[in-house]
């Protein structure tokens, strides 16, 4: 008996959590539409003129994904052997945050807007899709970035310090009548106009001030430099090391091409 | 009889297809001049002032170079020995469809709109000034674009889920009153925001919502490093790999590294 | 006496200037606080509504932060054996020039707003954080920076100059009814426009001004390639120089090339 | 007296062509300083309300530069020994088209705005400072640029066809309503818009159209990197293949490093 439900539990583990089988590809696959579709009904839902046309539609489709994903939620947990391991997981409390809301919705009238939460379920298709792997085949793809985290993140930390010390200088300068009225909303601005984004609902009026803001611009277009150096070399040098590991069993020669079939400094055939 | 007109069919299709003989040279040449004369026709027309001076005019060109396009169609048809493969190429439907709305024209008012299609055609400017074969003398560029398409797709798709979940974050911070009317309009406001390009018709107002899109424009700005890495290194990669001209005597392999000394494919000695 | 002495002024200097010890572990995280509280409250302070609400314990807070800062500076003039030094040093000027502006504001009235310049402050967290350290391990970056620096000035002096000529080409065009009222607010405009900020304040309107404008995007979207490839390729070949780590045993040279079997600087055969 | 005739020319062609001696030097100063006068007159000019204040003086600034370009132009023309190639060089005609508008304002009441043309003299900047001498010592850099000159040119050629063909679905889609009322004043906004410029001026207002310019902006996010990895790779490549020239007198090898003193390969002194 013991065994018979371990086997179901068994099996039911390799449908929803793994994609060997045929079983567990479609369920892939109904799990992603279904993500898919929750997302678009939130987003039609949000459009005035839909939510008036068609708002019971949407609202009945949105019951019936939300009874979708609590079985998905409740199957989950049934089928691992600890299932704490999975509910405290980052996927497992993106799994509750984006079911529960629906529900609180028929008790409390403010939470419906969390169900906005369910977008970042759509971070799960690349766990479905599996398109994490198919980037970094030899993983030089994350090492490069992980190597190069720490140097951005200070880089960007550096580029925030910057924009407090000039969106303070600008706000001395233009002062609230030009629409700096605060330093935050300075920094705001130096932001927007460091990174090159410029909305153009604050911009300066006063000729030092404009002096100001085209060297901010000229500085941001030239530090956009920095972040791209450090992820490129990164990539090179993460490429470079990790090209081919074949050592030559004669002459112990390494760093052959992918394509070697003998060594390229004394001729014995390589062990591939 | 038959080998005669064999004869004339293949002149024309070197005519049309090729550019090797002067008559080829010349059809090109003025083939290029007929499409970017046509595109800049399609351009003028849909300028007020200049339709209601110059539209007789503009009409009449038009028709010329439908005419002279119509015939350019028949004979590459004629000309070429398997019709299907043309008809059916990339080139072959733009050629088509590009041709066609003027004469629908006549029949249906709606349809003379298509004829922007004709900026498609455009296209082709490519393939007569052999421009792509002139970026990459040895394909090195294609080479690493290709390799790299996977990755920034990946990229892309990503920035894409990040700009739903940050569009979803903002219409529920700013709400409809300060421009976040729904959720579609948020997110196409997140994706103006995280490339940097900034338009200003939707902006947050309030200082939460100025301080997420604070975070995002940074994350912006950094992560735009990523794609240009991609293909660098690739680049990079691609060029290291084809540095040497040596060329195996015995297999004809190429690519050997720079201090190679023994053909990597069939072990002989490389001619230093 | 004297020796007591030393010894008091030597643990102060501990404390103040370095991080060994517990305490100046501790009083590295309260300065810490105290620097970004500061620079929160000029924030704050700047805030229309705020100000009005919370504006005496502001003021009070600020007061605090200024007595702190004051004694902290006393300290760090009396714990260093050159106080000159320290007085005339980077982060002395700043610690000057961010804690007397309180004080002034007693006697001018104008002088308050120059509190703005401890944001400037903001630099001595890299300092205590010891960010800078944690960038280049192997000051790789720092050596790629200082590099190219030379390069990139020349750059942005050569958009700088394009952007006064492109500048003026645009008042001659688009003339004062379209905004180019006169050239510096044009050269202010091709600056906004070639770092592709964009503000949108002014914009292009006749045919002729928006080609020109086209033409300096496109330029703008091309030649930021340039300080990214400057930046890039330093850090490459920063990094390919120091990839190999042997030290001739002989003279102590390091940095040698990875298939080198002798020293480059002595002619001792490496220890490979 | 021939001789003495062509000495005192010499001399003249040394102080003005060259900085070599201490004469040349301070005419290169001289000639700077007024170069930016000039410009700086000219800015200035066109700002209204410092034209009313100081019209009068601005003005015989002007003359007198003027004056003494046409001095500088005529000197340079008697003391090089072929005036026509002087003349008709690039900087020759710069020259002559930055002196001549003063003198033709006289007679003409419109040519005035030509004196704007000065701002080109700023161009002579870069050989007064010698700056590009400065950039690329081994000239890698300019190497670099060239090399890549083909493939940037056929990138931002491709640019421009996307742009015309997106701008014109851009008309079809919004419509002259929302701002996009000829394929011309369309294919502008695409060009702002896959720069990621951005200036706001004209932008979608229906949801397609919205959708279609999210597509626009990635993808402008995307192949950003297309020109950066060119010149990038460029770069690398040209660094590695000119390191150093030295070539091993015993067993010919060569990529030594630039503080090599004897070779990596035998441990032969290398003939530095």
């Amino acid at each position: 008996m013991k065994s018979q439900q371990n086997n179901w539990k068994e099996k039911l583990h390799e449908i929803i959590y793994e994609a060997d089988t045929k079983e567990g590809k479609i369920f892939d696959v109904i799990l992603l539409i279904a993500i898919l579709s929750s997302v678009l009904f939130v987003m039609l839902e949000s459009v005035n003129h839909i939510q008036l046309k068609y708002g019971t539609l949407l609202n009945i489709g949105e019951w019936l994904l939300t009874i979708l994903f609590s079985f998905e939620y409740i199957f989950r947990i049934i089928s691992i052997n600890k299932p704490t391991k999975y509910i405290f997981s980052f996927y497992g409390i993106i799994d509750f945050l984006s079911t529960i809301p629906n529900y609180l919705s028929i008790f409390f009238l403010g939470t419906h807007s969390l169900i906005a939460l369910r977008a970042l379920r759509l971070l799960r298709i690349f766990r479905i899709l599996k398109l994490a792997r198919y980037i970094g085949e030899s993983n030089n793809f994350i090492k490069a970035l992980k190597a190069s985290r720490a140097k951005i993140a200070v880089f960007l930390f550096f580029v925030l310090i910057l924009c407090i010390i000039l969106g303070t200088l600008m706000y001395l300068i233009e002062g609230g009548d030009n629409g700096f009225t605060s330093i935050p909303r300075s920094v705001y601005w130096a932001i927007v106009t460091l990174t090159t984004v410029g909305y153009g609902d604050i911009a300066p009026n006063t000729p030092f001030g404009q002096l100001i803001a085209s060297i901010i611009m000229i500085l941001g277009y030239g530090i956009i430099a920095v972040p791209t150096g450090i992820v490129s070399s990164e990539m090179v040098k993460t490429q470079d090391l990790h090209l081919n590991t074949q050592v030559c069993l004669n002459c112990g020669e390494d760093g052959h091409d992918d394509d070697a079939i003998f060594c390229n400094h004394c001729g014995t055939k390589l062990n591939i």
